[in-house]
């Protein structure tokens, strides 16, 4: 079984690794992480790289595609009409097309998601119905073949049913077990309806800081400026 | 805010990941991915390779020292008496020694945690013993300045927990948030104490396999067979 991880510079690892650490237990999982040119891929906070193996013009079809998200990366990619028409090709060939965070951006700019239910993190979830999607605040949403979760670690949940799905459920809590998935989040503050407006406004500044810090030349300021901004946030 | 994270050939990459992801949002941190062999480290899947930009001649200090664990790596890391060594060396300049998974094992083998409370993965628990760690099964434990946690995600919880020691409540709010951790997991199988009979045989038999999958012949057979018989498990 293909599993096909699109990694790039500036993504967020745990978007990537969450999913990976479950599927990869998969019978047969045969996991690949392709970018754009192979080699190392720097990471949104500079600090981790991973290694892609395959560039993308290697890879022609797969079993799953997953497309991690990032704080701006995921903007530069999502006007790149050459990954956008790659990331087309394997949607083709794959049973499961998913996504973390703000790679729903991304395949919805791919227009994959037109008229489809999805989500994403709560600082980009606004940026779907641009791209004619259905936004909503669960986990994740499953329409047809596409998964789409929420943000960075909702993956792990999203993962874990995806997995469900392809070998039933007592499998699927074998993987739990294994990674013992028994969150105890010593503070209630993951959800945007749920958090004390202090939190949000800090988690917004955060965010706020590590776009700058991810800014390269690459990047286009202005679509930066307005995602920044948050204006549609919460 | 200088923050080690030991990585070595077999790592489960999850366990370095969680934490990682949210250490890396405290302000100042400056995170180092750390091997005894600066390059490529090969994961526990082999399908996923991260890279140390420092071997461990090069750190001599660490404001926070994290250690992942393995599915079966940690038996070498745990008898390599240069490695422990450098563990000890750097722990007596940390403000914060953590392990994740069978990382505390490694912990353990360099003498950090006799006569002290520590969590492992359930699947390894049972060895702190012969340490002369008091093993518990909380989802992650301190003791003084050291903090271990339960296998893989529990890196994530840990790591909540020691942000909001170090910067404050409020912050690790924001940082909750900024990952959007609201976990909904699809099934309740995280915990060994709580997951069905068939879960537990199938975890076991994936251990099994991966532990096979991962053997090389630097490891130590007879020691990884005492591991995967899990005797001891549950």
């Amino acid at each position: 079984m293909d599993i096909v991880i699109y990694i790039y510079t500036g993504l967020t690892a745990l978007d990537a690794i969450g999913p990976y650490e479950i599927l990869s237990r998969l019978p047969n999982a045969n996991i690949k992480f392709v970018a754009k040119e192979k080699g190392v891929i720097v990471t949104d906070t500079h600090f981790l790289k991973l290694v892609a193996e395959y560039d993308i013009t290697e890879i022609n079809k797969a079993d799953i595609l997953l497309i991690p998200g990032s704080v701006v990366g995921f903007i530069r990619e999502s006007k790149d009409t050459n990954l956008l028409s790659w990331i087309n090709k394997i949607d083709k060939t794959t049973t499961w097309t998913t996504s973390v965070c703000s790679g729903s951006i991304i395949l919805a700019a791919a227009g994959l998601l037109k008229d489809k239910k999805a989500t994403s993190h709560w600082g980009v979830v606004h940026l779907l119905k641009s791209y004619g999607a259905i936004s909503t605040s669960e986990r994740y949403v499953q329409e047809g073949k596409i998964i789409t979760a929420q943000g960075v670690s909702a993956g792990i949940d999203m993962s874990l049913y995806l997995a469900s799905q392809i070998v039933g459920e007592e499998k699927a809590k074998a993987y739990q077990l294994f990674i013992e998935y028994d969150p105890k989040p010593p503070f209630n503050s993951g959800n945007i309806n749920e958090a004390n407006t202090a939190s949000i406004e800090l988690a917004k500044k955060i965010l706020t800081k590590e776009a700058k810090k991810d800014l390269t030349i690459l990047d286009i300021v202005k679509n930066v400026q307005s995602l920044i901004k948050l204006k549609h946030g919460r």
